[in-house]
């Protein structure tokens, strides 16, 4: 079990120097990737940077795990939840006034409006940018191969869809692989980890957006296997984390408003509302983006922020309406309020009666089945792609050749598909092709290949029962299924939303054609619409196991409550039966991670363990009034590399752990040194301004190594007095605590350090989350212990 | 503001003893109730039973409140939402395998599909018992008034009408009033008040739920303008109390399963997850129904709970819908999932315009004005209730009165109204009048009035755009308004849900009608279903100020999710305007309670206090082991009445704080009292078994008073050794923690007793949920302030 340690970059991408470790076994053969026991065991306090490899080298090691060294992606720091409660923020609370308080949050509701608007904004602008480009190679792609279906050749047709496809997602790739790795994939599995308390790194920088939005075109253009929908809830969390703190480190720009929200606590919140509009923007729908935001990150429920969080969402989708209506030419008809649009479903077609709902369940199983065997097959191609296509440049060619293979297969599919259907008087196929098909009739497996993902999964819904035959269906699941798998985990920005809804309503159309062909005389089974929409769900709820949202986000999105209670049925088995095979995919991608994810509830058989097994010990804690040499030497101990420090009472000349009284950070600490808030300097009185608050916000959140910071050998004399700065209140735990009791405690509030005290108040140990999430797989070699806890 | 102290039992009904208190001022003129602050600053531990009146004689103002005096209602424990983990738990924890947990699990989610399961029926009870007995009532009125418009003398029809509604809400009046008056109103209060960890005594009882389903039926059938929508939560929630305890103490029977969730935090989950289903009944709303229950009740949102809260709805909705389905002869047709049925809104004739948000944004403020000027005058009449009406048979007389008084308005209404409309072929008039208009024509006042509330909703709803002329929808908006605002807290069974939907969808009809003839041209316009619609939801939104939840329930209650944009910002706009006059109506009538409710955060300028203003001290402690006669004159102490006492380490002959060990309750000592576990008697090892958890889960949740213990002379000098009994790890602050984050603590882990202890682990107070819930309202006199906190 030591030996599966393993580290993955988020990006799929090694670290530059990754080249040292090629071909060594990462996990041999060991199927659950396990976070990291003796590391954490190891580290006294909480241990946030190079702690892994260096602990790694010590225990001779290093061979069998090269990915670690140097691997800046791996440092994970935690958010915390819970204000520093130190002297300088109750005296600035105090300070405030009512009115001062109702200011702040009039402006929580503007920046919540801001980033709903802003979210809709990118949202429509991609949705934009991809209709004209994809709008474009179709058109070119289809005029060449009606060319040369007449004169033969139809190879150079084959080429140049490639051709274009690859080229495309090359440069989407370039830019993911090369200038930001963070913005890969949906994004999706990073969010839910900066909700859960996990920092990654980069994750909601300006640069990452850019990336993220300009990657996220070029694929879908691009033509692989993949939705713009996934992107849009990242891209929302970064328009927030950067509205709301009223500034832009990488631009370099401070507009000077929202300093209040310059913490983890508010930032956290602004996030959670990114996320929700960004989900809203991506299906219209504001509710299910609320839910979202809570089953996904939040643990406690305000109802002032959800409220707020419901406003950006509800914004977000009206900015979207508003501005796709005027570039449909239909101002003021808001009939778009997402990226994805399931069309129109009557109530009248749509009726289902009580003996469909054992099919529909039956169906939920399929999905779960399927959405297992998806999520395992993306599991072993994510580890084979840990360990061989980790430089960026085989990245871009994995997803050149992906991009190719896509238009191959496609190509292929549609060449051989003697599926032709009558191109009626009202089609709505955008590039009806006709290729070998009669005059007046065209290739329905171009309709569904031919296409961007949204318009396929549109005709999937609604077109006439006869559109496609079984056989068109069944081969477009199988491939699409393939060439989805295949393409998530690639190195470019794309979702797994449509992929997932696309096979469901292929294979669901497929089941609904298959029992109207049963049973000949029932004409309310004739409508394969509606079994293609159960399929849909059943699909995306067995690879990503949601229930509560997506429920909220399917009704939103088809626009009618009538299928509400199926498709919460098709979700729940889907996700029953999918968690009895292996997590979901967004799980799967976090544990490949080793992130220290935070889940609801500590493990149920974990009450053997109390605080005092849990906690790390010994624990480095400062004096009240302590040494600037010590606190140097304390931060820039590499070996133990601590977030957070008990502060203690001095104790003259005794061994004993000393009573505590504060706790404070290292990020607290390097503004104090920076600032040089020596005690000897105050006295001087001239070159001493108080610190405030200000000043600690203006250093958040990039705080400098304490590498940057000089402290001379005078000055390492010198004493600081912490009293002012730390936190004199900090959540504390006896010893004797269950391991459920402290993981309720931690989770509840937020917290990034929990003191473990004695009874007469002396720091024994602190809990950090790496010390609790180490827990809920490493104790119980059960499979589903784990699904219990999920 | 010490004298306005005062309490007012939950069904407007005061205590046996009431009489004595007849005529005296309670409020002195002013507006805000407050929570006594004298009383909670004197309370030391936490005061739960007559230490009110008691406190109060003392100090000499018994004559002003003479409510307060042996009032039993008022005896607002608190509930504990934190595991007790003692050794008995931890035991019984370590004991259980990880079948076990699973076995629970599985447990929880029958209990969850039971408690759905016969909430739905409940429902279906409910609604076929009124259609059957209104129709009969109404037709029987309708041949008399068809008899009498003939032969003249109509006034015989009149009071037949009044004497037949009378009657039938008298009986539901005198069962409320005499025999469970908390079963009297919604319900939503009280149950809002459990979820957030009140105790309301009586109000999860079987007898409280037999009451409330009668006595709502009486109120429907008996005319009132009521709705039976509201007590289908709070039956919810005395199912789901009832059947995830496996037993009912009212019947004795104890069904011996589902021990293990006898206690707060489980059955407070379950009792979510029955007002959810509730909710769900009620309209058809499952999302809604969950929505509900996080909104008003939860806290710590756990990821399985909600699924869990999820399961209970659907199963609701689902047996409501099938169960109606048979009784309409439609076996299978999935289309009434709801007691109220919105009737279908089309998409097409449901379209809105972007020029029409400001308009309905304009209908959110006059929904907010209504709502406030409603809750205002039924604030005011509460008053008078309670200080004029509370003897239970005035209190049946009032009920009749308003009975009388509705038919007669009724009466009037129709009979000087001259709005004769056609009977088209298709009219869904159930009862159409024809009285003075001619063949084939009715009255279209009496389609408004002589009706169930419900009917009425839908025909304002569908009916063709001139089926109500301006003036009749004028004159029924004003009646029915002051008719319901009457009528809520009346001591009958109903709900304020419909009246409201019913008076908002009345004038948005006017509206719609004024907004067409304005500008005759506009063909959109013309619906005025969708402003009844939006009118509908803002006077709703005015009178409860719910948003989310209510936004979700109004989608799912027209099936459409079209209106979700103007929903929500009629619903944000009319809370807002609403919030600037006076709370939403239930909380109104919470805080004339005086219930230590506590809010989602501490306010916003409370930093000034810490744990030390704020705690109760000196606490009564008690040692290790505790000499038996100490704890029986502890609990005796009728005094103090604490609940729960911090069990300290032996200091012997010292006068200071001692150091905290542990966390016991009364009811634990009770327990223990009973089994006499004592030990002396241990050591005999022959009267003595070890004591379980089971003897304390047998006596959940009705703990014996210490009256009813005897203890002899001879072991009132034996010890008691608490240390396998007590929390050993309970939760403690700092004394200089300030308050918004001990509010934190508290309320986001559920607490009932927060210790505080000195920086030697020392107890020096003890905070309890009236230490807290004192400052929402004591500490500001702005009425502003309390809205942002709310």
């Amino acid at each position: 079990m030591a030996n599966i340690t393993k580290k993955v970059s988020w990006s799929s991408r090694a670290d530059e120097s990754g080249a040292t470790g090629e071909g060594t076994p990462l996990l041999n053969g060991s199927e659950q990737p396990r976070h990291s026991r003796q590391i954490g065991r190891l580290s006294t306090v909480d241990l946030e940077e190079e702690i892994t490899s260096e602990e790694d080298s010590l225990r001779g090691r290093p061979k069998e795990i090269p990915h670690n060294e140097k691997l800046l992606s791996l440092k994970f720091e935690s958010l915390d939840y819970d204000n520093i409660e130190n002297q300088l923020f109750l005296e600035e609370e105090r300070r405030m006034s009512y009115m001062g308080f109702r200011c702040l949050e009039i402006s929580r509701w503007v920046v919540c409006g801001l980033i709903g608007f802003l979210t809709g904004l990118i949202a429509c602008f991609i949705d934009i940018a991809v209709e004209e480009l994809a709008g474009f190679k179709y058109q070119v792609v289809k005029e060449n191969i009606e060319k040369f279906t007449e004169v033969g050749g139809l190879s150079i047709s084959l080429i140049l869809w490639a051709v274009l496809n690859s080229a495309i997602v090359m440069i989407g790739a370039i830019i993911v692989a090369f200038f930001e790795p963070i913005a890969a994939g949906s994004g999706i599995p990073q969010i839910k980890c900066y909700l859960n308390g996990v920092k990654i790194p980069r994750v909601v920088r300006l640069k990452t957006l850019v990336v993220k939005v300009c990657g996220v075109i070029c694929s879908v253009v691009g033509g692989l296997a993949v939705g713009k929908e996934g992107p849009m809830i990242h891209s929302g969390a970064v328009v927030a984390a950067g509205v709301s703190q009223g500034r832009s480190t990488s631009l370099k720009r401070d507009f000077k408003i929202f300093e209040y929200f310059r913490r983890d606590t508010e930032k956290r919140d602004f996030v959670s509302a990114g996320a929700a509009a960004g989900v809203s923007a991506a299906f219209g729908a504001p509710v299910g983006g609320v839910l979202f935001s809570l089953e996904e990150g939040a643990s406690f429920w305000n109802q002032m922020l959800t409220w707020r969080i419901f406003f950006a969402s509800m914004i977000s989708t009206f900015t979207l309406n508003f501005f796709l209506s005027i570039y449909h030419n239909k101002t003021g008809d808001l009939s778009s309020p997402g990226l994805i649009n399931f069309g129109r479903f009557e109530s009248d077609s749509v009726a289902y009666n009580l003996y469909e709902i054992p099919l529909f369940i039956a169906m939920g199983a399929i999905g779960g089945l399927l959405g297992a065997l998806f999520n395992v097959l993306n599991y072993w191609l994510t580890i084979f792609r840990i360990r061989y296509v980790h430089r960026p440049c085989l990245q871009v060619m994995e997803a050149m050749l992906v991009a190719a293979v896509t238009a191959t297969v496609s190509f292929t599919m549609i060449y051989f598909s003697n599926d032709c259907q009558p191109l009626g008087p009202e089609h709505t196929e955008e590039y009806p092709l006709q290729l070998f098909c009669a005059d007046g009739e065209y290739n329905s497996m171009a309709t569904a290949f031919f296409n961007t993902p949204e318009r396929s999964v549109r005709s999937l819904f609604h077109n006439q029962p006869d559109t496609y035959n079984p056989l068109t269906l069944g081969l477009f699941t199988l491939t699409y299924f393939f060439l989805a798998c295949w393409t998530y985990g690639l190195a470019v920005s794309a979702g797994v939303f449509i992929p997932s809804l696309l096979i469901g309503a292929a294979w669901g159309r497929l089941f609904g054609r298959l029992l109207a062909a049963i049973t000949s005389s029932g004409s309310i089974w004739a409508d394969p619409g509606k079994y293609a929409l159960i399929g849909a769900a059943a699909q995306l709820g067995g690879i990503v196991r949601m229930t509560l949202s997506l429920t909220v986000i399917m009704v939103e999105a088809t626009g009618n409550v009538t299928y509400g209670l199926p498709i919460m049925l098709v979700l729940m088995t889907a996700k029953i039966v999918g968690d009895y095979f292996v997590e979901g995919l967004y799980d799967i991608h976090i544990k490949l991670q080793s992130v220290p994810f935070l889940h609801w509830e500590a493990p149920a058989t974990s009450h053997w363990l109390t605080a005092r097994e849990v906690m790390s010990s010994p624990v480095t804690c400062l004096n009240r009034i302590e040494k600037v040499g010590t606190i140097v030497d304390t931060l820039s101990n590499t070996s133990t590399n601590h977030n957070g420090f008990p502060v203690v009472v001095q104790v003259t000349g005794s061994d004993e752990p000393a009573k505590l009284c504060g706790l404070i950070l290292r990020s607290q600490l390097i503004v104090l040194l920076k600032h040089k808030v020596f005690v000897e300097l105050a006295r001087s009185r001239l070159t001493q301004r108080k610190l405030q608050l200000k000043d600690f916000r203006d250093a958040y959140p990039r705080f400098p190594p304490i590498q940057s910071i000089h402290v001379s050998q005078d000055e390492r004399e010198c004493m600081m007095d912490l009293t002012e700065f730390m936190n004199a209140t900090p959540y504390t735990v006896p010893q004797e605590t269950s391991l459920p009791r402290v993981f309720k405690l931690f989770r509840a509030l937020g917290l990034r350090h929990l003191v473990v005290v004695d009874d007469e108040n002396r720091v024994v140990g602190l809990v950090t989350r790496k010390d609790l999430a180490r827990y809920h797989l490493g104790k119980h070699g059960l499979e589903e212990l784990q699904l219990a806890q999920t």
